[in-house]
């Protein structure tokens, strides 16, 4: 059976493109793989972001984040959840690895290169992020980890990594494949400036959790395709973010009337619209409602975290054993 | 009280040098600091020297240097003595470091780009051993640190990350002071060939626990004073290796007598080494005696390092609490 690693960045309350571009994948691999399908919500990652760090805001988005996991309907029970900073492994193993790691591959690293383009004081954090990665995954001996396709460089390193070890030390870790979920590249911000979630800030999103009539004077605004000009324009739903959102919320009827509507300039797009948030209500109805319940039983949440960290270091106490007693550290 | 902290690197067996240049104090600073001298076996700092890395040793080389220094009268029963291995919260404490440590920093230290020159390929390890360092002295709020003249750059590192620390998430770290032994940098190498230990190589140093027979052998052809050519040709001890041991291992009388000896070209340099051999005698025996019943009992110094790591993490415990805190970990 694979074993799947996925970090999920603390970002507070996810919007709808993480939700469709991961989150439901990790409840698809949890019915898979049950307990062998680990999620870690990477709070040691986080502190690399020197900007968007925020160590007032930390704690709540972790447990932010982990609250809207189980709204969706991950099972922490069926599923191995659990917060970074809660398994020091992940720190331990990281320090080996680095001793293992050529500085001139971190410094290749695209991701490094970008986030640190603009910066006049480089912390250490942000070139050692694809160490600390490689550990979390290799933590696990994960074999697979559901990416994006940014991260293609990060998982190559993580192989070469477990490659290194297992040269320098003996046969330990497996070569992890990256399993990319391309619909995350699709979700388009509701704004109309590209990707949802690339340009930072509340207006680009829809948030999972948002309140329906939030979401309405977004949708309300959105722009649609440019052929409308007027009512009587036919327009194309392929070319429109309204259209693509129908995809993802819609059922097979209601996607079709908007595309024959669209197409024939039957309906005019505040009805479309409206009809966007007619089924988004009751996709999101059912996760608002749950994710509800869970405010006001935050320890579910905790326990469910506390139970996960422990499962996560019943996982990692033997094969970091493997690993002290293979770099050959003094064992007692 | 202050507290000191200390770390020692697992090179096996020490030489005369490290004996004194830093064992004896050791013992020194636990009589006056008790429980808050803290010495640690550096074995997570060994990984960094690809050199000199060798995993089949790495763990007698640890046991080895904590038995040595037990042999000369570090009681761990009194002092916190403990390997570095055994305390995950060490790369716990450095990774958080890692993220407001600038890598410029980091390449800017000299020991770096010594190790570094002759180089191709350079292992992450060694740009963040100064990082890791800081954790080692920082996780346990220790306020002295000694170490030899080299590690000057480290230590000012060391308090910029705690200002750092402090600055960005509260007060919580003391910053360090250097303590050094001039000592350390005066002791010659067997061989004339400068600083002991600094050739590598067996030849240029004395072991601690060396037989007397081979440390003859060793002496019996050691370099004197270039100016006694000649038998009756007077000489000096101050510019003279063996005249430098005797100042550390005979008592006033024989020094004195060397000295005068010496000068007057009353003695020969041989019968001056068989001085010094029967002092070093005199001065190593009852260690080298202690070693033997250690080896002949390795379940003491397994035990006491198995103390010393509980003690160790009972002091970093809430440290590292605190710092998860100021950090902003989500607490369950
Ligand atoms: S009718 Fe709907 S899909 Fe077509 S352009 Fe208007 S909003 Fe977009
Ligand atoms: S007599 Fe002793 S101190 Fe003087 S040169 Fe000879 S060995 Fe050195």
């Amino acid at each position: 059976m694979p074993r799947v690693f996925s970090g999920i960045q603390p970002t507070g309350e996810p919007h709808i493109g993480n939700y469709f571009g991961a989150m439901q994948n990790y409840v698809k691999l949890g019915n898979l793989y049950g307990k062998n399908s680990i999620y870690c919500v990477v709070d040691l990652h986080a502190l690399t972001s020197p900007t968007s760090f925020d160590r007032e805001l930390l704690a709540q988005r972790t447990f932010d984040m982990a609250l809207a996991n189980f709204a969706i309907g991950l099972d922490p029970q069926k599923v191995t959840f659990f917060v970074q900073s809660h398994v020091p492994e992940h720190q331990e193993l990281s320090w080996i690895f680095t001793n293992i790691t050529p500085v001139g591959d971190l410094e290749r690293m695209t991701q490094y290169k970008d986030k640190t383009e603009k910066l006049e004081s480089i912390p250490a954090g942000l070139l050692m992020y694809p160490v600390l990665m490689a550990a979390d995954i290799l933590l696990y001996k994960a074999d697979t980890v559901p990416v994006g396709e940014d991260q293609t460089q990060h998982i190559e390193l993580t192989r070469e990594i477990a490659r290194k070890f297992n040269h320098a030390f003996g046969e330990t870790f497996p070569e992890p494949k990256a399993e990319y979920n391309r619909q995350a590249l699709r979700i388009p911000g509701v704004d109309g400036n590209g990707k949802m979630g690339k340009s930072k800030g509340e207006s680009s999103t829809i948030g999972l959790l948002e309140p329906l009539d939030s979401i309405w004077q977004k949708l309300r605004v959105a722009p649609t395709d440019p052929a409308r000009v007027r009512r009587t324009d036919p327009g194309d739903p392929d070319k429109c973010l309204i259209g693509d959102y129908h995809k993802l919320f819609s059922d097979l009827p209601t996607i079709e009337l908007v595309y024959q509507g669209c197409r024939t300039a039957g309906i005019g797009c505040v009805d479309c619209k409206k009809l966007l948030l007619q089924s988004m209500t009751e996709h999101l109805t059912p996760i608002q409602e749950r994710a509800q319940e869970l405010r006001g039983d935050p320890d579910f949440v905790r326990d469910a975290l506390s139970q996960g960290a422990r499962e996560a270091r019943a996982i990692a106490a033997p094969i970091m054993e493997e690993v002290r007693t293979k770099v050959g550290f003094l064992k007692l």
